[in-house]
């Protein structure tokens, strides 16, 4: 106790000292960015973050968006965007400043705060988006370098054979170029990853270049709109690869027709005729490419304009005949490479504004990783939304947007390049580190291997692996298909910072105290819902295979049982449906249509703390059939204060039987002086709110009759009348180990009900439910009940028929006739040895003391009488017979030579001999042996005989009498469960 | 006992006898209906779902869908709708045939097996549902009549003005047409609703004729195609009113232009510049209408033609010139009328496969409901699918399906003219019936006063609530518009139907066993999901209206708190989630940062069972805030098998208390022989699974001095043993009177937490849990900690500083100096009282028999000495002063008066005076006073002090002494709360 209760000051001193080395920063630590680990909010988070939020997309894709969706709409798409990152970076620095945050991002945050699953799916997702990202920037890049960078057609390998062709040769080119690039790309970060770091700074001076290169160019338009002429042929586009926008030039004196007319009209002149039909009935006219943003284009361009794959672009405003059906040289128009739509532009535009985690990555290199992430982070997404909104203003034409920058297009085009290359390394080198985290984590095993490190601590595999993925994505070749893959990807892993947010927020975790205030679960709600509206407005499809990627990884990592001790937020999850499910169950007794058995099963344990009947289990696990409720409770005799270890012990050893006998259930150990005591507690109090158990199975105490302690068949009477007390009902399978295990089947063989009388309906709902297990399916049932001497037994068969069809179970029925029997001599000699044997332990247990008790004891004895016959009163008056006809089969010879037999006991207990049976004794006894006689008789080759259980007398001294006539009905049966009602009805024959 | 465990022969009897007559049967049973219990399957069951399915949308839209959509996309949708019904039926037919069905149909189904919330909603989307499609019965049956039955143009009221019009006007005729036709049909209903049930075999009849009328028609088409020539201009239908189908007519002997070119040409003559150029530059062409089944229509047809709103429907195949951006003459083609889509044809469709409960709603009426249902449904339902699907292969163009009728057209018009109305006056019976029925369960209040009839049991408000709600339909007028609304009613209500199948079937309910037993869950899941995929793909934003409008009334039921006693089938799913909840939280204690104070309240109750300090309770919800684990434990001393009333009472009590104090948790009233071990039970025992307490509250035992008997501090101390034994943190919230209640707000002051001794970081977790709460909020976190003489204090603060910002906890931190006082003459007095009072109280209790103990007990108080000091051994050792010290203070003079002041002792005491104080007991009441002096004085206008609970002591004789300690320490303040932790850290400063 004083170890763990130390002194504040002692405390204190050692606390603050491992302060800064935390938990699993020294494993996770990059080894190349040990050398600063004090880098600020502007080096660490803002410029990082800008560096990845600008890039390819912006440069490549951004004007063609706002061109195709229209200004309106653009706006819409940025703004959708960018309030998601910027509510997910709240998310990220709430949970950011919850604690000392360990090196390694998003993948480290989450992973402890919301547990290992879900931290592995999100890891996972941040990898493959990552890795993604590096192909985006690789392919945006050859897109540069091929198109604006070198002269067109001098680098590209595949040529377009045909003029439709044009696309599928650019992919190849892609493909090729892509794929040289990142193998030269992979070799630098696996030879110096060093230089890679120390480009950083070179590759976001591009970017700012080109931004401001971009603004200046914009503004210079307004004044001066830059020369990009465009030939336009009625409305439609035409692809500049003539010389002159006119039908006919001027050739010295003659009107001849132009380059562009010879491609119309295949024969050379320009009779009407021949010419391309569209070509003859619109004219050609010159327009300014880049009107300026003076020239009213915007209000023309605020409304998109989405197209089909290959249908012609055509410009508003512009007059053109249609002419329908005819042959059309389709080749020569502008027209759209893929089809467009809103929910695709979204997908799109969205990998610009994945960057925010950047920033976050870093947080094993920052001074003050709690202060910098938030603060660098939200200045940044705010930086770039305004950039991304006014940029998206300024530029509204579907061309390149470097015709338009200041003072040179090369500014814009070599920037884009150089920065594009650098993201591409940038998401090389860390996405494998990433792996290799997550791996070294250990709770994907298949992942193991990329752990390991070269010696120059390069994880070798991991950048294999990426590489690989990474290949993937260029053999797609396409930017505008590989785009919305990384999109879904980081969405998931943005989805899942907000769920951990709001999740933590709303269940007031106790340790849930982000020093970084300014978080509420609406917003993090709101930033998960548009998360999961993006992917799903980018590509429905794309979406669920990213959700079933988690889903199966989560489910993985569950199934493989990862045991970290990181703690998971969704414990509290649990605790609150826990909590939420008992309270709302709690409001009433279920109504008897949904009753079901929640079982209290009292187990016994020996000296060992071993189960004595592991087979209660095994019927209880049949009879649940996984399903619903089930306590095992458990008495250790003895004092709470010194039993603690015992009581895990007994736990441990239970929960290890329930395992192997598959019972799903709960455990329940407890300390009593007395074990009577400590089941009447367990009975009173096991359970919690709804949960509570209605049924209690006990096992039967064996060898009560040779064991001169009463306790043990005391204890069990006292557990029946605390059941009674309870209104619980009350399974006791007797002969237990003769039960078949989960592993028997019973092929054949019925399962038969004695409803001697009706005790709620147990009797037959505990056969259908066993039914429903394996081992008893196959088993029939069968339902006999017992006609006295006043019941018409035709009668009562059919209604006994009619109402299991109304109860919809299928049994055999059968109503036995018992006729009134003389009570045998048999019976008779039962009474009597039942009453000796009680007279005389009663007699050997009395110490000198208690003998005054005696007159008393024998005076509650006569109360018997009034007890009536075995199960309740009305029965004994039916049952009674005359009481002459007792004399008639017990003759007096027999009585003498029973007297003579008795002779031969010792001394002091002749006195027993004289004794002459009770008459309610005999009474009870002779129908314990007419029933069991025919249970006997019809049941025998039964697999279980199901019977009601009399209840206890209600004095205690009839106690012994009570526990032999339970024995002598249950006599030659080799499987008997007896079963007593809670006292109300559980099955019913409404729906 | 006797009265609940009845004989099986009378309570057999008792059974069988009121078998028939069903719970709810009697009161809902219709009047009318009365006469016929005793209807078979075909009667009672296939032929009234034969009539719902095929109506007024097989007759009006079928073949418009087909030439619509094509024939593979029509028996797509023909597919979809009916293997919805089916799988619904089958879902159906499971719940009818668990138990005995009561007369009502479908609500009253959902409403016994799922319970009032989801009957309830099931209830009134079928109500809106059946309401709905009276209004599309009317408007089908105005529609036929004013189109067909009628001479074009004689009955309308409105006429369209201009050409475009036309749509509008028909709208307006059929709101006046259909007002009426409603109108009359509630006077019908309203006055002889027997005469309606009377007609239903002819409507019936006319059904059936017609159908067969048409397939009749089909198959003769095959060979002799009726005549129904249609005019075409270029591929555009022309709307038929004009006489001849040409360009010219040949009148006399001249070529002049026909009716038909005057249309198109408005100044009469036929050169081209004033004609309208389509019409000029196609042909006009006759076309076969109906081609007969032999002429390749099929194959013309096999794929749809979806059309956007006046859009003109083109004929492919046929060939035209397309003319742009020209004055066209629109109002001369056949145009769609509505956009047209898959979706919207779904929805439209729907509703004509939605006769399927028309059996299950007469369930009343049936011989055996059990059989017939499932039967009957099934059979109609393949009946019927058959029937479309061939339908739809035979007739497939835009044509009214009547002309293909023999041997006349007319059968077809006014066979599905009457069968309109009649399937109109069905709807219109049934539904305020149905209304009635929900109202007179009365689960939704505000639907009461429906449930009353007139005298001849006709439900008029019921009838005119549905003639209003009808109305509104007819008010939208279309047709098409009317459709999908009461497709996504009926589709609702299959979907719980399908649900509440799923459901039980998983969650093995007892009382699940149905007799038909041809369902799955599997089907069931399907169904349900093909419900959902159809209402989103019919029109998701009328589902997720329609899904509202359902959950809307689900939390309306819910919160009226509507308690029938029909059970509900969802109590299986609570009982299932809490108990996977639980299952999972099992699994290990949780994380330090997922530690959340799990709180077990041990209540004392007086003796009219009321709780003693209520205050106890204010305290756990003001530090739950709601969230979170709260056991409320309380003993009552007496034994079980007597005392289960008073259980329940006081269990009353103790909730009763809780619902006022607002402490969201569960109750557990134990009955113990002895409270000490009630209690001990209680701890061991209360909660289950994961749902363990893991804080003890309790209160403090006031007026312990004044007492005599010993067991108030007795049980104190030995629960307070209890809980260390159990690994459990203890509170002890001390003049628990004082602390503040629900209502009230501290608007400043400070919260300060004494931190002697580290014991798990409880002490700073509860101050920011209780400032969750509004009362706490205002208040300010002090710290104090207190530093010895070897402790470097600015040192010490700065650490605890440090340590505080880890945690994210505000606090203001104050280092105590305590330097190493004398031991005053107060100390001592204090010391020797406390002994003198001990051994005087022990005296007394001594009985002559126990004074043989009294040499043990003095022997065993000497090792009182080896317990050290307050807290722990550790801090004895720094705060015990030297032996002489005490000398040093204490002279003999003040031993003196000290001596003379307790001479008026009673005689017997007088040799108490002799004892010297212990010296540990002086060294612990040493630390305790100044402890407590530096307490008071930082801390005397706190609103709460946060103290370090010391252990008690290892031997039971020092428990007196350890109560005088604790008084001593908390003496002076106001509001205490003693806090000792459970031997684990629960706070961290990792995210």
């Amino acid at each position: 106790e004083l170890d763990i209760r130390p002194k504040v000051s002692s405390l204190l001193s050692r606390l603050v000292n491992y302060t800064n080395i935390t938990q699993g920063a020294k494993e996770h630590e990059e080894e190349e960015s040990a050398e600063s680990p004090n880098m600020g909010t502007l080096m660490g988070v803002y410029l990082p973050c800008l560096q990845n939020i600008f890039g390819v997309i912006l440069f490549l894709r951004l004007t063609w968006i706002v061109g195709t969706a229209g200004i309106v709409q653009s706006l819409l798409i940025v703004l959708m965007c960018c309030s998601c990152t910027m509510l997910t970076a709240i998310s990220m620095s709430a949970i950011a400043t919850n604690g000392v945050v360990p090196a390694g991002g998003a993948y480290f945050m989450i992973s402890r705060s919301l547990g290992p699953e879900f931290g592995g799916a999100v890891g996972l997702c941040f990898y493959l988006g990552t890795t993604f990202a590096a192909a985006m920037y690789i392919l945006g890049a050859i897109e540069i370098f091929l198109k604006y960078l070198v002269p067109q057609g001098t680098m590209t390998i595949f040529h377009a054979t045909d003029p439709h062709g044009g696309d599928s040769a650019m992919l190849n080119n892609m493909r090729v170029y892509g794929s040289l690039c990142l193998s030269l790309m992979a070799v630098v970060v696996f030879v110096g990853v060093k230089y890679v770091n120390k480009l950083a700074s070179l590759f976001l001076a591009c970017v700012i270049i080109s931004i401001v290169s971009i603004y200046a160019g914009a503004i210079k338009s307004i004044t001066h709109p830059p020369e990009f002429p465009i030939c336009m042929l009625g409305n439609r586009t035409l692809v500049r690869d003539f010389d002159v926008c006119a039908k006919t030039v001027v050739q010295g004196n003659y009107t001849v027709p132009s380059n562009l007319s010879e491609k119309f009209c295949p024969l050379g002149n320009m009779s009407s005729a021949q010419c391309d039909e569209y070509f003859s009935q619109n004219n050609v006219t010159e327009v300014q490419g880049i009107p300026g943003l003076a020239s009213g284009i915007i209000r023309e361009n605020m409304w998109g304009d989405y197209l089909q794959k290959g249908e012609i672009l055509e410009k508003a405003g512009l007059q053109s005949v249609d002419v329908h059906g005819a042959m059309e040289n389709f080749a020569m128009y502008v027209s759209a490479d893929i089809a467009t739509s809103f929910t695709l532009l979204v997908g799109i535009f969205f990998p610009s504004a994945t960057g925010i985690m950047a920033g976050s990555n870093r947080s094993g290199d920052l001074r003050d990783a709690q202060k910098s992430i938030p603060v660098g982070t939200i200045l940044a997404i705010t930086t770039t939304s305004l950039v991304c909104i006014l940029f998206g203003d300024a530029v509204s034409n579907n061309l390149v947007v470097g015709t338009l920058s200041w003072p040179s297009p090369w500014v814009i085009v070599i920037g884009s390049f150089f920065s594009t290359v650098g993201a591409g390394l940038q998401s090389l080198t860390g996405a494998p580190r990433l792996l290799q985290a997550i791996a070294k984590d250990n709770i994907i095993p298949f992942l193991r291997v990329f752990g390991h490190g070269k010696a120059n601590g390069e994880p070798t595999w991991a950048l294999l692996l990426t590489g690989l993925i990474a290949e993937l994505g260029i053999l797609i070749a396409s930017l505008d298909m590989v785009a919305p893959i990384l999109s879904m990807f980081f969405l998931m892993c943005y989805l899942f910072v907000n769920l951990a947010c709001a999740v933590q927020t709303l269940l007031r975790t106790p340790n849930w105290r982000p020093r970084f205030k300014y978080y509420h679960w609406a917003l993090s709600f709101l930033g998960m819902s548009m998360c999961l509206a993006l992917m799903f407005i980018s590509s429905w499809y794309y979406a669920i295979v990213a959700m079933g990627i988690a889903g199966m990884i989560y489910k993985y990592i569950e199934y493989q049982g990862a045991e970290k001790e990181w703690g998971d937020g969704i414990r509290g999850l649990s605790l609150s449906a826990a909590r939420y499910a008992l309270l709302r169950l709690e409001v009433g007794p279920p109504h008897t249509k949904n009753w079901r058995p929640q079982l209290l099963v009292l187990l016994k344990l020996d000296e060992d703390l071993h189960v004595k009947y592991p087979r209660l289990l095994t019927f209880a696990s049949q009879l649940k059939a996984g399903k619903g409720l089930t306590i095992v409770g458990s008495v250790i005799q003895g004092n709470f204060l010194d039993s603690y270890g015992e009581t895990q012990a007994a736990e441990q050893a239970i929960k290890n039987m329930m395992e192997i006998e598959r019972v799903k259930g709960f455990c329940q150990v407890v300390v009593a002086s007395k074990v009577r005591e400590g089941i009447a507690h367990l009975i009173q109090s096991c359970g919690l709110g709804g949960m509570k158990h209605n049924t209690v199975v006990m096992g039967w105490p064996y060898g009560w009759r040779q064991s001169e302690d009463p306790r043990a068949w005391k204890t069990f009477i006292n557990t029946v009348r605390c059941t009674t007390a309870a209104h619980l009902a009350l399974m006791v399978p007797k002969n237990v180990s003769f039960y078949p295990s989960n592993h028997e089947r019973f092929t054949d063989g019925n399962i038969d009900v004695w409803w001697i009388v009706h005790d709620g309906g147990m009797l037959m709902l505990l056969p259908f439910l066993l039914k429903q297990h394996k081992v008893w399916r196959k088993c029939k049932m069968r339902i006999f009940t017992v006609a006295q001497m006043d019941d018409n037994s035709i009668q009562m068969k059919k209604d006994l028929a009619t109402f299991l069809y109304q109860l919809r179970i299928e049994a055999e029925v059968e109503v036995v006739e018992m006729v009134r029997y003389d009570i045998s001599a048999y019976t008779y000699e039962r009474t009597l040895m039942m009453e000796q044997r009680s007279q005389m332990l009663r007699q050997m247990r009395l110490s000198s003391a208690e003998r005054d008790r005696e007159a008393q004891l024998v005076k509650d004895r006569h109360s018997l009488i009034r007890m009536g016959s075995l199960y309740s009163d009305e029965e004994e008056e039916v049952a009674e017979p005359p009481p002459e006809k007792v004399q008639m089969t017990w003759t007096k010879e027999k009585c003498e030579a029973e007297r003579r037999n008795r002779n031969n006991t010792p001394e002091n207990f002749r006195e027993l001999i004289s004794l002459k049976p009770d008459q309610s004794n005999v009474r009870r006894m002779h129908t314990a042996v007419k029933l069991n006689e025919v249970i006997v008789n019809r049941s025998h080759d039964a697999r279980l005989v199901l019977l009601n259980m009399p209840g206890p007398p209600r004095n205690t001294d009839g106690d012994e009498n009570y526990m032999e006539f339970l024995e002598v009905l249950t006599e030659g049966l080799e499987r008997v469960l007896l079963v007593r009602g809670g006292g109300r009805e559980v099955i019913t024959i409404y729906s």
